[in-house]
């Protein structure tokens, strides 16, 4: 049998809680066995930039990445939110090893085309060094990724962490036995997004359509249920997407919702 | 015999212009074998807090780290600077990663006492993770490691970029014939601090007690040269401090002054 690897998704909220980011370190780091954790952002590199007086441009929940704000974000995700998330979990005894797609050159990209806008330096993941990350999880490391790709030709290059976890997942399916876990602020897949009890505890891939037919899912939720079933067409062994206080026991398909083939 | 190991510090001023750095990190990528590049803050840090109004306190070209420098120092050195070099190497085919001393544990540190004053959070290093370093060398991979360190309670440290290329060079000395060379604006050790011509090519342990009394050494490198001695000790094979723009000719001893027992 395939050693087990988790890949954990966390988000901005999160982050932005020293309270909160503690505890969820803690009940990542007791996880058993090989992980990854993949971070956001936070609200950190929105303050810093205002701060600055470099103005944000966000189109459909996307930051449009200007030179500046690339810095910017280069700044807080691979240095401030990266490194004290790599040193907490140190103090954890979790052997943690924080990384941008650039190092060992883990997350190869090329800076997004689009004919309707300009999204800056955005990149889109062409390729994922999955050598590198499995001899550092063979080695008995955590990696910790921030939300940074480059192309290969010097240009770091700014990118969504859920895709980020997405595509380690499916780079690494082949090797390991992936759960892909996105914690966010709700429960899961809630039926009324307003009530935390019609939540969807697991999901598969027979009942999606039908759930789509009847409106059931929102909108917001509709392309991360794509990538997810996606995630597992590629070979990753299940997704949960859940609340970040219940981390194990979405491990144990006791929380969240779980998505299935 | 023992493969060689390059290990290079390089300081603020070249870092602060992209034209130097990208001549730099090219000659840095063209030395054959394994290799660390050890980098320091540059004037981007004390801009960076300057912007935010965050007062910068200096005392004997120290800087004291209070807790929002130490933000600051993370975001520009681990984040920043440290992901720009890591993605240019990276467009020259040099395999880089990125590492402060928190990521793999690679520099413990305790928080500096000092009964004279407070210097905040600087770290003075107490152990290297050789292990790690060398597994990522023996994979192929060059380091590129920022000036910070932890005390492995979750605490980031501020750590003197010169002290950390001593440190690793020491730790590596017993499994690699290590150079540790020190890049910065002079030809090397002078006699007169203003004349190139006076340069001292070859510095040996039997020469500096002479080179001391007769004052021929100025204040200033001192200090650098009792650290090259106490690394020579400990079985670095060579200490070369040169011209950043001299690199290869350094570890060739036709450039810089090369220490040695």
């Amino acid at each position: 049998m395939e050693a087990s690897l988790y890949i954990v998704k966390i988000g901005g909220n999160v982050i932005d809680s020293p309270e909160q980011l503690q505890r969820f370190l803690r009940s990542f780091a007791s996880l058993p066995g090989k992980k990854i954790l993949v971070h956001g952002g936070g609200k950190l590199a929105t303050e810093l930039a205002e701060q600055l007086g470099i103005p944000q441009q966000m189109i459909d929940g996307r930051r449009i990445t200007d030179a500046a704000t690339l810095k910017v974000v280069t700044m807080v995700y691979a240095g401030y939110i990266n490194k004290q998330i790599v040193a907490q979990l140190q103090a954890t005894g979790c052997a943690a090893v924080g990384l941008s797609g650039a190092d060992g050159n883990l997350l190869q990209a090329h800076k997004r085309h689009s004919a309707v806008r300009d999204y800056g330096y955005a990149g889109d993941v062409d390729e994922v060094n999955a050598g590198f990350a499995g001899s550092l999880l063979e080695q008995g490391y955590t990696l910790v990724v921030a939300p940074l790709s480059h192309d290969r030709q010097g240009q770091l290059l700014n990118t969504n962490a859920d895709t980020i976890a997405q595509e380690l997942a499916q780079a690494l399916a082949p090797y390991y036995e992936v759960q892909l876990l996105y914690c966010f602020e709700k429960a899961g897949v809630l039926r009324t997004l307003s009530d935390e009890q019609s939540l969807i505890p697991l999901l598969t891939a027979a009942d999606f359509p039908l759930l789509q037919a009847q409106g059931v899912v929102h909108a917001g939720m509709l392309p991360k249920l794509q990538n997810a079933f996606a995630a597992l067409e590629k070979g990753v062994r299940k997704v949960v997407i859940g609340k970040w206080d219940r981390l194990e026991a979405m491990t144990l398909q006791q929380s969240g919702t779980t998505i299935i083939l």
